[in-house]
């Protein structure tokens, strides 16, 4: 519940006695699906004749079966009914051949579950309420019967809002009654049932299971492992199904999809899960525009209708070009504050540390205009003003005309100015970048408007990373199966780290939502990649090795994070609140207290035994390892 | 590959030069969707124009653009190519301006990848194939692209289908690409597609993903574990979404569906997954009979249109019918022979065995008719001929007569006889059923014939049964869940053994292909039967227990096991046909070699070690172990 129960109420405690201002009108909305599709039947099977929230004054005169959940009671007249489709208002009989009826319908607690049987009949006039869906109409109540019966809740109903999430989580059950988490629920499965009819019914697909009880893959230290019955043998849980889907192309199946579950041990890291959903795409005989026009058909034909069109095709940005205009790889492209490079009009400059960063590799200066950043920011640099600092006075006296000109600085506009290495000066700047669009929108600015969607291709990635712990080494950017830039086969050979790979990026708003590539299909170039370059080990890919030298095709695909395009689509603050069951920050379900100590007994099938950790081990790991509160 | 290919190969060996009797009519058909639906775009975003099967004399001199592999080549003047649609012939240039497309298209080894361009064309008068669905048209060629070439294959493909099976999984990839499987998996993939389409489009449906990360169930021994990073602290891996499913009615998501991963540790089992997949329901509001009719729709709605059609409702059967008529609580009813109750013949028997086993209780004398049997059966008891038995005849010399009336016992039927313990003597002939309807089908007889689809539900079970390895106690007949029959409810709290419950088992053909039951949805029945009859440890199970109390709805489910009903569907000798990559007998995975060792230092942030298992135990194990060969 709550957010809108709190609405609720406030509606209820007007003086007519009746319902207005539900906002269940827009939650009914979004279940009728769209124009190409019929609605569903929801009363199919089962003891109601009706939804709650259906009953229109097209049904007055009706008799109607009814089941769902006393959400309110009002002088023991009137009781609203509630079921996951909206919201009903029943007339509780006063007349003494009723008693029974009325001894139900008013002992019963809030929350508690009846079936009510009745006839529908119009509102008395003045009373309707033109703002709840079934406001005309109301049920004039024959029968009722208590089907179970609700205890005291632990927590009352309208303070629920202000409850932590770990309470949310601990009863997830009662939260999962609440309109926005129904909300998000049926959207996340409509829309993921409309990728479905793209990518199957449309496109050809075929929807692949793969197991997730695999083998260790090389530098897989994120792997959750599972113990089996053979003494030291470990099965992991997958990061995705990369290898097996690689496999199904060699092996013919042409078109694969999954909406697939990954796992991922990161430890404690707030907004991601140990377990998450990608919509896991790969075809064969495809390049990189193929998959971008597959990838943007589908969003365009899965998006909801109540959040307007989408623009195809997205567009594309390299990822040098990412760096240099926004210093991230997923830039946020509903504003604008680009990174500008104004190192040319500092070639001659004094200034010591702006001569000395120039002077560097890759030396750079650059800067950012903040518009009206004077209202928010502790100002370093200012147009046609004073100057607060004695390097900017010193700046704007040598640079000043060129540097104004060339930003284009604006009154109350703020400038932030960095000089450094290309990459790290504009990361940095990224970063603020960010950090001032938070603090300009804290201050009523609108920078990303909620209503935009501003989807971003970015392309063109360097094809391998020095290592951050030995610069001296490689590591793939993204994973070893990538395949290099067309133009740059000649660098693996030569200078690996120049060469860019053909993995693209999906960004939306800021968010990296999905990332894939064309895969290498060939085995002596994926040897290469794994042993000369990365010095892998490549025993533990020599299925995948041989597999390649049995008539792989071309092949390329993509993964899109599910729980995160679901998030960003419903606008819902974090990821757990598009997941029915979400652990915490710390991996904790905390309803069913997952997970458990387990006896010693049940863990000898699998030949493991605990290795307690000592008193100052374990006191050494909790200074270590921050406690981050469960919500 | 490659049954088909075998016979491919006999066809490509007639005098003609040119192909016949392909077989991928069928497949190309079961990928032509049914009428309602459109066909999919299989060409779409990918370099190709057509695919191999779909070719046609409407294509006629079409320019076309294929991909596939080379399936085979005559004599340098022809090819066919393959790819996941069917094959098509392509003619070689001949020509000398054509010199380097010759050279591609006959130096490159069969299975090797290539893209072809050319112009459909008409074949020769005569030559047509006309059991070939691209029979009429050939590829008039005019150039060639060698994607990737194939090495030497692991095995000689024609002389695949003699492999074992564990080479087959050792080369999945390669196994893949053979008729069988592809269409296995599309099947699969569609079936399953409308099985969505029905839930979610047509009846309202919620696909709602649920964690695999959760803490052990009561009794969950066949559970796997996965350490977390807490020491001593285990995820299970849930043999079924049961707790969640019925949390999310208590959240009132109304109805639920997912097709869901499920985990079973059962070691070493012929024709088990470690993994599996079930399509899993759960429904507020609902009663036996809505699931059931539900489940109709649901299987008439995606049942593929070349195996007929459906007739609902399918027929019913109490688990006391089942036992006393077929012996098993899932009789495959494609035939009869069914067990004939005999006692009362015996009343006054003088053969001591029959009355002592009539004057236990539940003692019964049982038979089955075996008609034909006398063909294939060491015989016991034979009809109007002479009794090979001494006990037979003194039988048939006291109650022959009203014997031969009451089983209608024919000329060279064989009648099998059992007295015993009425639930034993029941079972032992159920088995013997199965094993003569075996037997006659050796010799010829049609009893189970493989075009026939025999639904069944089996209800009434009982609620509890005796502990195998402690009979004074009880446990669940299916799991603590179940609610009672209505008429027995009282019975929990005297006789519990003698409930019966509201669980229902879909039988197709002999197996069982689906559970279910309503669940108990009051906390104080729930918590009678955990605590009172089970003397289960309640606390395992507390938010179960609370979430009951706040308000849970009447509810109910079923879960299809979807890997067994593909593999009837499809026919396929073993689950592992309809699975893309099964694990072998002993849950090993022969392409990637998984389970694997891991390293001591990988297992350290999971606080556990392998306990290493002494030679005299390891010697003790593989005894106890029976080691399935792995195929």
């Amino acid at each position: 519940m709550f957010c809108w129960l709190n609405r609720l109420n406030r509606g209820l405690a007007t003086p007519t006695g009746r319902i207005p201002q539900l906002i269940w009108g827009t939650f009914s909305r979004s279940l009728v699906l769209s124009s190409q599709r019929r609605i569903p039947e929801f009363s199919s099977f089962v003891a109601r004749t009706n939804t709650c929230g259906e009953l229109r004054s097209s049904h007055l005169g009706q008799e109607v079966t009814l089941c769902g959940w006393i959400q309110y009671r009002r002088q023991n007249i009137f009781l609203v009914l509630r079921d996951f489709h909206g919201l009903v208002q029943v007339v509780i009989p006063q007349d003494e051949s009723a008693a029974s009826v009325k001894k139900i319908l008013c002992e019963a607690p809030v929350e508690s579950v009846v079936k009510v049987s009745g006839t529908v009949i119009s509102r008395p006039p003045g009373q309707e309420n033109p703002k709840m869906p079934t406001g005309e109409i109301e049920i004039k109540v024959k029968t009722a019967e208590l089907l179970n019966s609700c205890k005291k809740l632990p927590f009352e109903i309208k303070d629920f809002v202000k409850k932590t999430e770990a309470l949310r989580l601990q009863y997830r059950y009662l939260d999962l009654r609440s309109f926005q988490m129904q909300r998000n629920l049926r959207l996340r499965s409509q829309m993921v049932m409309k990728m479905r009819e793209y990518l199957c019914n449309l496109h050809g697909f075929v929807d692949v299971e793969t197991p997730t009880l695999f083998k260790r893959t090389p530098g897989g230290a994120k792997e959750f492992v599972i113990p089996s019955r053979e003494p030291g043998k470990f099965y992991s849980l997958p990061q995705s199904p990369q290898q097996f889907k690689q496999l199904l192309m060699v092996g013919g199946i042409d078109r694969y999809f999954q909406v697939a579950r990954c796992y991922r041990d990161e430890g404690s890291r707030p907004d991601r899960q140990p377990e998450f959903t990608q919509i896991d795409i790969e075809m064969s005989f495809v390049d990189q525009t193929g998959i971008q026009r597959l990838i943007e058909g589908l969003l365009q034909y899965s998006w909801p209708d109540d959040k307007g069109p989408l623009g195809v095709p997205f567009p594309s940005m390299t990822f040098a070009e990412a760096l240099a205009s926004y210093g991230t790889d997923k830039p946020d492209t509903r504003f604008g504050m680009k990174i500008v490079d104004i190192s040319d009009v500092f070639r001659n400059t004094k200034v010591g540390f702006l001569r000395d960063a120039l002077s560097k590799p890759q030396g750079a200066v650059k800067a950012i205009r903040v518009p009206g950043g004077a209202e928010v920011l502790p100002v370093f640099l200012k147009a046609n003003r004073h100057w607060n600092s004695p390097v900017a006075n010193f700046i704007m006296e040598e640079q000043g005309l060129s540097l104004t000109r060339l930003i284009e600085i604006q009154e109350e506009d703020v400038i932030l100015l960095t000089a450094g290495e290309h990459r790290r000066a504009c990361s940095l700047l990224g970063k603020l970048r960010l950090e001032c669009a938070d603090l300009l929108e804290a201050r009523g600015v609108v920078l990303r408007d909620p209503a935009v969607f501003s989807f971003l291709w970015v392309v063109d990635f360097p094809l391998f990373l020095p290592k951050e712990e030995n610069p001296g080494e490689l590591e793939s950017a993204h994973h070893p199966f990538t395949a290099p830039h067309p133009s740059d086969i000649h660098l693996l050979y030569t200078e690996p780290e120049k060469a860019r790979s053909q993995h693209y990026d999906l960004v939306l708003n800021g968010s990296e939502i999905g990332g894939g590539s064309i895969r290498i299909h060939e085995a002596r170039l994926q040897h290469h990649v794994l042993e000369a370059v990365l010095k892998e080990d490549v025993k533990l890919l020599s299925h995948l090795l041989q597999a390649l030298d049995y008539g792989a095709p071309p092949h390329g695909g993509i993964a899109l994070g599910l729980d995160r395009l679901i998030c960003l689509v419903t606008g819902a603050p974090s990821i757990r609140d598009v997941i029915a069951f979400p652990k915490s920050f710390r991996g904790h379900d905390l309803m069913s207290d997952a997970p458990d100590f387990i006896p010693p007994e049940e863990l000898k099938p699998y030949h493991i035994q605990v290795s307690w950790p000592t008193d100052s081990e374990a006191e050494k790991k909790s200074l270590n390892h921050p406690h981050y509160p469960e919500s």
